[in-house]
């Protein structure tokens, strides 16, 4: 038979697994000979058998429970309702990691309407009895019933009236006996029955309580948020009660072994007497600093620092630890490694391993990868921010804080900042043409579009703050207005927005600059000492390669030469190129185009040095580039000298029914070989010049969308045909790679072949899980929350690669690959590269570098550490 | 050293992949002891090496082509440009299959300005001589040299003119020597240098020319239509010149040894005597039948009649067969298997059976499935054809011949048919609203879209003739009119389209009936008695499967429930269930709809009899489904009691970027699982009703687009959950399958998984098609004419299916399915199921069933047999 019910005596810290974070600790510390109070640890394949069972406790489980509790009764010489010395416990939720979503704590259960009077006897404190219960009521009823809390803060709210007093503490034991009663109407109105008076019904609620909450919105959601499967269930804690609130010498507390702000190493913390865990929170009273428990109860201090430092040495971490004391008596309710922001957390990290208690990859293990994105981007001054109000939330698409004057339009925004002011831009959605506007705006805020929308791709990889997918907002476009609720904002109004959060704010909030401290640097050392995964960036300027190169990008791994078309003084060649209706006129077009593309890889390649340059070749359906309204559709026609019917007819054929699987691609370059020509000679003619000056260019030419070795041989041929010639002509010898983007399911399923021309493999793996999953990431954001809600997908497959369906697909590209060309180099360079459980995922099947943008990379960098210690380790 | 050149008496009829179909039967016929004239055959590996050099003949074929030529010139006794007695030859084409698209034939080859004096002592016939050499300087210039042919025919017109004569025949031995002398000049002016006078440069110019013509766009197309392989190559025989010119006693001719159009076992051909293999074919003089040759040359006439039937007898089968007569002797140039009619191909297979001479399996394999087709729909009359003249050519989307008068709009159409009248429905494209239109047509001619354009595809369910994508003609919606060139048509106007051909004629051509004979059923059963694959049909309606059944389908493999939707009594109810803003409203919508979808589901189980039924629940995206132009929505607007704003925006937040990838399939069945209880209950309601009377149905569910098992958990779950309700409420028994298609990649990447959950797998290759590739059908049509013309695709993936890159995820998906669930049914319901090639592969995988277009079905059936016979010949 398994074993459902662990003692804590029974376990230890290894088990985690089994018993949960906190009940591991709980066995952990009851071993180690500290003061904690008795319980037991329903196990969290108790919780998935619960589910298994369709959501039902089984008989084996319960006999379990039961067994454990009499153990534990026996220990504490208490029993379960007794009417003289009841045995009370509390019952709590423990995952294998910390879950603030699901149910917390249920205080005071054994206590019932016989148990309560042995209580009250027993302390000779009956009013301290009665507010237990009270408690415990309340409690018991929300958490495990889904009663209504308000119908409890109602009857309380009558009460005090009827009473004439303001505070819950005025009331007299009388009083809280008639709520008790008052309370159990209620519950009797709601339930159907009487509030359960066997305590072994209320200890059975509660863990199936504890177990339903595991799947509640909530919990789903930050699972998803934090990579948790939602496979591996809940532990339950139910552990013997010890009371803070038992008078002046009882109390109770939180501290961490060093300040989770800074990472400072001194005991932070603080505590209140007479209070239950609850009160510290609600904040009726002012809780003392855990310095002054030195003045006012130095034995139990000097008890409480040895533990705290016996914890901290024994984890070998800085530890966040709950206590109460109860009658003068220390017991401690939890320990655990505590949270810390991103700077505390890389401190702390560098000061264990200059103390001696870890290794440098330990140290590396520590740091949360997704934590370093606050270091890297501005953040609000924090005073500031506690005095001001959201009013309204979005998607957190792009992290980092910003204010500015709020500008409608890409153009506004860009003419208002050279005019010198700060602008935040807000656009229903936006798309490839604002992407100067984009660049000049300290922040980009959308009505429309999810995490993977164009305004939040395009804003992380400039490192710009943004908040996505904001439906709270109405603008107007007539009047330049937008209103949130019923407040209304003109151009004249500044907001400030924080990416990291999704908050919108009214007004000026001011921010404060990322600070990269030296211990930063110290830890991405060794980072990068035991990581065997290369970093590129995905850039497309070299103003994001400069910055890449600060973040210790090791090449490009993407440049989208067509982000360099949409600039003002490019965009009308490359429309006429696009409408052009003979080759001659399309080759006279993108030989306007060449020398400003040549110029753009030379700033490329300065900016990246001796590191590699991969340059996709012409990617987006042509319909992106050209005007749809007929105003704008008759003043290109006017520039080009056409009538606006035959213009239009021509913008009007390329209209797509799919544009995502359109003519895009290196279909492009297979019906128009002379883009191809001309993005050859720009990128070779480009490497020739810098390598005169000194560089040692090799061109890595990227061709998308390839999914038959017969369009990239064609392709390639092209290339090839205008590279040679070049070269010859020029007289140089420059080496350059021709390789292929794996983003269309048959180039995986093909890449033998595929890899008998392709130098190099990157996975686009944006593409790949659309076309895998068959849902574009624009119009599956509408069903994606119903699928999260219905628990069929745990996270976004456009944020961490689907390791089971696309990484099956790519795990199959670099093994036939390489069986082709085993020195075949494989990349990813989707958005998912800088993601790290994919960077996880893709060291371990074996690529060679992945790419992300810019303010990815050290993420990037720290993921890819950690993947190669853990798999080291795993051998 | 590889053997590039076979002499024909190396050669034999089993060597046709190398010395292709000409070629081999010339070496058969030579062994054979048949009057040949000596030759030999340059093999199909020296083209595939010619393309692998480059484009270039290499030395050592050339070395061994001299080496052959030296051989026969020694046979025959004569010397390449010999100035007594000149050997000369033809260059002829021969691929592994008939290929039309190819290079022909160069006669005379080895003529240049001595060895035509030659030619003339020798024949003493100088007036043939030089017409020889003309006709060769023509032929050469314009085949080899890609010289214009229209120059030398002004040449000859303005020498007709000077000399006053009207016809070839009429110019003197003179004349024709000063016509050599201007066609040299022609080809000096357009190419730079001299008629080439030696013959080996001649021979080898024409080799090469060969091998080129392999690869132009006719035979591109040609290949790509008859699903011939670009890796093939040709093979080029070379042959001593027989001539037919010359005089009274020579002649040449074709025959067949049964008639190609009946299939009749009876001599059946022409020849014309002094003539050479073009004059037959130019028209000018009328060809007399074999039979008259029996009169005035009685002794040729009973050797060619013997050397027929052994060539019939030797190949067992038809032979078409082409022949010279030079001064009285008979030589042999051509056998082949004739083509013939579909009518014919049956009786010949079934005749040749009865005759003993094949096999039942043999007869089966005789026909091709692809003719089948002409069978089933009506053609047009024959005679009435000859005398039309097409005036517009589309693609053959849907075969038959129809006639009518033209309807622009599918509701006209219908009105009009009501009337009584009979009308080609004529539209830039066609969209589900239309189909009760497209019902009612005779036939359906589209101005837009492929071979599986909407039009296309439910055509060919139909069984309507279709053409589609017939760019040459322009609609005028105001005036109701089309023209084509400079005619216009109005709707009072007949015109007439040939699916088969994609021919568009002006007028009413009458069309006869498809008549099914006899020998048709005695070879479907042959074929049924050998196949493993069942075949079942995709249909939506009870005609449809009525239809199907006819021609042999056991059971539907493809019930589309959406097309139910479009009736005029429905779409109503739909448009309202999809605005509904609440579920209430949407299930009110639904309960409408739901007793509709039960009598539907009623008429297919009745048509089906005991065979299986497969149901797809609602797929497409509900966009489709209402209107988008501001008038309807008012209607619908008033019809609904909306205000016209509210409902604009819902329609408008229906609206996806890419709708092939958006909110479809089963994804609208977990947003709105209430669907999904619709339609189960009405499958469920309708087996009870067919049960009750006797049938004993069990319908079998299938869930679409699945990518995730918990998707179709999550639907499965709701199915089985109303099924099981709905069955216990009638206490009746009832079995149900729940099944999947598998057209999303994901699926077939995880069918391991998705088989715990599926009952049986179908697999979508329309879909699969489009998200493996990445591109959507109706987006591809833009550039896979460019694929085709550059050689990247040989064939349309969306008729016929990828077996490298789709195919590797069905068989994938099959293999790992049957491991998870050894018994799973796997079929085939995408458009491919009905194509030959596809077919055989399905078999080959593994399939239990294919599923296609009722008028596929006798297709899909014959290319079953063939794959289990081919399959079970090469154990």
């Amino acid at each position: 038979m398994k074993k459902f019910v662990y003692l804590f005596e029974e376990g230890d810290a290894s088990r985690r697994d089994l018993l949960g974070g906190k009940g591991a600790n709980l066995a952990e510390m009851t071993n180690l000979g500290m003061p904690v109070p008795y319980g037991f640890t329903v196990t969290t394949e108790a919780c998935t058998q619960y589910y298994d069972d369709g959501e039902k406790i089984n008989q084996d489980i319960i006999d379990q429970i039961f067994e454990g509790l009499k153990k534990v009764e026996a220990k504490a010489g208490k029993k379960f309702g007794d009417k003289n010395d009841p045995f009370l416990v509390s019952v709590r939720s423990g995952a294998r990691a910390s879950m603030p979503g699901m149910m917390d704590t249920i205080l005071n259960l054994g206590l019932n309407d016989v148990s309560v009077e042995g209580l009250a006897n027993l302390t000779g404190n009956p009013r301290f009895a009665y507010d237990c219960y009270r408690r415990f009521i309340q409690m018991y009823s929300d958490v495990v019933m889904g009663v209504n809390k308000s119908f409890f803060e109602k009857i309380i709210d009558e009460l005090k009236e009827e009473k004439n007093v303001k505070l819950d503490t005025e009331l007299t034991a009388d009083d809280l006996k008639e709520l008790i009663a008052r309370f159990k109407q209620v519950y009797r109105d709601d339930q159907g029955v009487d509030f359960p008076q066997d305590p072994k019904v209320q200890l059975i609620g509660a863990v199936e309580a504890v177990f339903r909450s595991w799947n509640n919105d909530r919990a789903i959601v930050y699972r998803r948020m934090n990579d948790i499967p939602g496979s591996w269930g809940t532990a339950v804690n139910v552990q013997s009660m010890v009371f803070g609130n038992m008078g002046d010498t009882s109390g109770t507390g939180v501290a961490f072994t060093r300040d989770p702000s800074t990472g400072e190493k001194r005991l932070y913390g603080e505590y209140l007497m007479n209070a239950q865990g609850e009160d510290v929170v609600a904040g009726v009273r002012t809780p003392q600093t855990i310095d002054q428990l030195k003045e006012t109860n130095p034995e139990v201090y000097e008890q409480f620092v040895n533990i705290a430092n016996s914890l901290e040495n024994h984890y070998c971490d800085m530890q966040d630890m709950e206590f109460t004391i109860e009658r003068g008596k220390l017991f401690m309710l939890q320990t655990r490694n505590g949270k810390r922001t991103a700077q505390a957390a890389i401190k702390i990290a560098v000061d264990l391993v200059a103390e001696g208690k870890i290794t440098e990859e330990e140290a590396v293990l520590r740091v949360d990868p997704k934590q370093l994105d606050a270091l890297l981007h501005p953040q609000f001054d924090a005073k500031a921010l506690k005095a001001a109000q959201a009013i309204a939330t979005g998607l957190p698409a792009s992290p980092g804080a910003a204010c500015g004057k709020i500008a409608f339009t890409a153009e506004e925004a860009t003419a208002r900042v050279k005019a010198g002011e700060k602008v935040i831009l807000v656009r229903l959605e936006t798309s490839p043409e604002d992407i100067e506007g984009m660049a000049a705006s300290e922040g980009i805020l959308t009505v429309r579009g999810g995490m993977t929308s164009h305004a939040a791709v395009v804003a992380r990889g400039m490192g710009t703050c943004c908040v996505a997918g904001c439906g709270d907002i109405v603008i107007n476009e007539e009047n330049m207005t937008m209103s949130i609720g019923d407040k209304t904002f003109t151009t004249d109004d500044y907001i400030s927005i924080d990416g990291s959060t999704g908050k919108v704010y009214a007004g000026a909030i001011p921010t404060v600059e990322a600070s990269i401290s030296g211990d930063f640097d110290t830890l991405m050392g060794w980072a990068d000492r035991v990581r065997t995964l290369k970093v590129r960036t995905n850039a497309d300027t070299p103003q994001d390669a400069i910055q890449a190169a600060k973040f210790g990008a090791q090449g490009i791994g993407l440049c989208r030469t067509e982000h360099m078309f949409f600039a003002e003084d490019r965009i009308s060649a490359m429309r006429r190129m696009i409408v052009a209706s003979t080759v001659e006129e399309r080759r006279e077009a993108l030989d306007v185009l060449q020398p400003m593309q040549r110029d753009d890889f030379i700033g490329l390649y300065e900016a990246m040095g001796s590191y590699p340059v991969v340059i996709r070749f012409l990617d987006p359906p042509l319909h992106e580039f050209v005007p749809h309204k007929d105003s704008e559709i008759q003043a290109l026609a006017d520039e080009m000298n056409l009538d606006f019917a035959t213009l239009k007819n021509t913008i009007d054929g390329l209209h797509e029914f799919n544009p995502m699987l359109g003519h895009r691609g290196c279909r492009l370059a297979v019906t128009y070989p002379e883009i191809a020509e001309m993005q050859t000679k720009a990128v070779i003619e480009a490497a020739i010049a810098v390598n005169k000056k000194g560089l040692n260019v090799v061109p890595e030419i990227m061709i998308p969308l390839v999914g038959e070795i017969k369009e990239l041989k064609y392709v390639k041929d092209v290339v090839s045909a205008t590279a040679d010639k070049l070269i010859k002509e020029h007289g140089v010898d420059l080496k350059y790679q021709i390789g292929t983007m794996i983003e269309v399911p048959r180039a995986a399923l093909t890449a033998d072949e595929i890899a008998k021309e392709a130098e190099f493999f990157s996975f686009g793996t944006n593409d790949l899980t659309q076309m895998t999953f068959g849902f574009s990431r624009d119009d599956a954001a509408k069903f994606l929350d119903i699928y999260y809600k219905k628990k069929i997908f745990e996270s976004d497959p456009f944020a961490k690669v689907d390791q089971i369906g696309v990484g099956k697909l790519m795990k199959m590209a670099v093994k036939d690959g390489r069986e082709t060309r085993p020195q075949l180099t494989c990349g990813i360079c989707g958005e998912h590269g800088g993601d790290p459980s994919t960077v996880e995922f893709c060291h371990n099947i074996g690529l060679n570098y992945v790419s992300c943008s810019p303010y990815r990379v050290p993420i990037a960098r720290l993921a890819a550490a950690q993947a190669a210690i853990k798999d080291k380790r795993s051998k």
